[in-house]
């Protein structure tokens, strides 16, 4: 048995952009609220039966990669060549261990890769067939490519290059809000799912997976595999997963920095995720947000977007989940 | 006619590792000093004739990058599967703006795709055969990959096998330092190349290059290409290139922990990089080291291996070049 440790603590995101009330119907809604309460969850249960932090992220992850919703896994956004890449990482706050996947093309849960690179001991990062054939090795599951597509994703990556963009919204839901936009916005450039936790022994972890950006060049790879830009965990500080304009949150280096303001200002939770995401990021035309979770259980969600998929629970109490602001 | 600014000033290294005395040979060292002095050179240069810092470190890991002795482009190490797989990156502290590749199998010189994902504007990090594509979009000269190979890369990577390591030292030099060890030294898996350099304007930049480790998995990206980890740039702060045990030196974004460090807490650069490197990162299992430059010109180079190649100078001074401590 362990001690009267901390309240565990999980929170979840499907991604930030441009989600208007009105591009949603109630029906549209009530699903996303359905896949993020389920991500929750997942990691809940984990916490709940003395489990650790990583494995709730982990396992909430993954419940976000198999919803075809979100931007992860199946459901993932075509590349420019009609395929998909998907990119992963998880970093553990007790220990600074990290693991993490790039370019993936075959692996059904590119999270569960980012765990065993991580817990292999010898790498960090692996990329490109590299990372497949790791994945394989270590005995997961694989899948063809087209395992990842979805009608809505295919229609979305149509509409994108009809428009000439290369790149776009990663929401099957925003797709209709950008129906009537005659050029791509740039608030619809985002999409990611993640989650942190922290769990009753005080060990913060993070966890972040992503498809990308609809038609981006090959090999493209954003903030979702960098530790410490879209993925980042230390106990002493927080655990923090992002989703935006993924180009300047590795620029910013925005997990790392969070944590860095943390530790040498003494800043608290919310007043680092929220100067990071509403001042400095948007200084160099990023958009986007964190969810984050520190070790005394307090939780920040902070946007810049018009929405952020988002959804938390603390100890035994039900999820809350929402969209908008 | 710009203003008296600062006097120019560029370092360079080309690894760090075991290097004991006794593993070089009169002759060697020469070779390692005149190829570092070069470097040193090439980007001195640029400065001296008003160019920018980001043209400077550009300069000087291409000539790394060409220096048969390096880990880097020509005399990159072998994969476990016999190839090459380069990585590279570069960074601009007066924009925070960022290029990187991964993964690379035909760029001659990686530093310049990573320049040429920067000046493009869509993506900062590109990997695998999409870099290699990219670079050709973009007219950079591209090779077989077995024009990074050379003989003594060769039998290193064959000893290392035979040994069954699965990583061991990227120097030429330090192969004949590891012969009669029968084990693979954690030591001697250490070898990358970088440039940072602040310019009349008082702009600082960051690049670094690398060839990996010796036998590595097919895919495994360290940290030459992640901002924030082996490469960073802020004008507010300084630009560190980063050489050592990769995975560690991820873990800890030893980049941007340095800058943070300074930008939060008042820290001088020397006393930033050697808490970092000297305090922080053995306390994870790493080493290696760094060169860095600040705004003011100051250079520090902190090491906490046996050896690291390194060169710097300001202004017309001869290059001063180095190789232990």
């Amino acid at each position: 048995m362990t001690g009267p440790g901390p309240v565990p603590a999980i929170a979840v995101h499907g991604g930030a952009g441009t989600v208007a009330r009105s591009s949603l119907s109630a029906e549209q809604e009530a699903r996303y609220h359905a896949g993020l309460a389920a991500a929750v969850k997942a990691g809940q249960i984990v916490l709940m039966q003395g489990g650790s932090a990583l494995d709730a992220v982990t396992e909430a992850v993954v419940s976000l990669e198999d919803c075809p919703l979100f931007n992860a896994g199946h459901g993932a956004v075509f590349t420019s060549e009609g395929t998909h890449e998907l990119d992963a990482s998880i970093m553990d706050g007790r220990t600074l261990a990290a693991g993490a996947v790039g370019c993936t093309r075959r692996i059904r849960n590119p999270v569960r890769a980012a765990r065993a690179v991580m817990a292999g001991g010898d790498y960090v990062f692996l990329v490109g067939e590299g990372a497949d054939r790791f994945a394989a090795e270590e005995g997961l599951v694989l899948v063809d490519n087209a395992y990842f597509a979805t009608e809505a994703r295919r229609e979305q990556w149509r509409l994108v290059r009809e428009r000439g963009g290369t790149a776009l919204d990663h929401d099957a839901a925003t797709l209709f809000a950008v129906l009537p936009k005659t050029r791509p916005d740039p608030d619809n450039k985002l999409g990611t799912v993640g989650a942190v936790a922290l769990d009753r022994d005080g060990n913060l972890a993070a966890a972040t997976s992503t498809g990308g950006l609809t038609n981006k060049h090959a090999g493209r790879v954003g903030d979702t595999p960098i530790i410490g830009a879209g993925c980042y965990a230390n106990n002493r500080t927080l655990a923090v997963s992002a989703t935006g304009s993924g180009e300047v949150f590795m620029r910013l280096v925005v997990g790392h920095d969070i944590s860095a303001r943390m530790e040498y200002t003494g800043a608290d939770l919310a007043a680092s995720c929220s100067h990071i995401i509403m001042e400095r990021l948007p200084a160099y035309g990023g958009r986007g947000g964190v969810i984050a979770v520190d070790r005394s259980g307090k939780i920040a969600l902070p946007f810049s977007t018009e929405g952020m998929y988002r959804g938390y629970a603390r100890g035994n109490d039900a999820p809350v989940t929402a969209i908008y602001r």
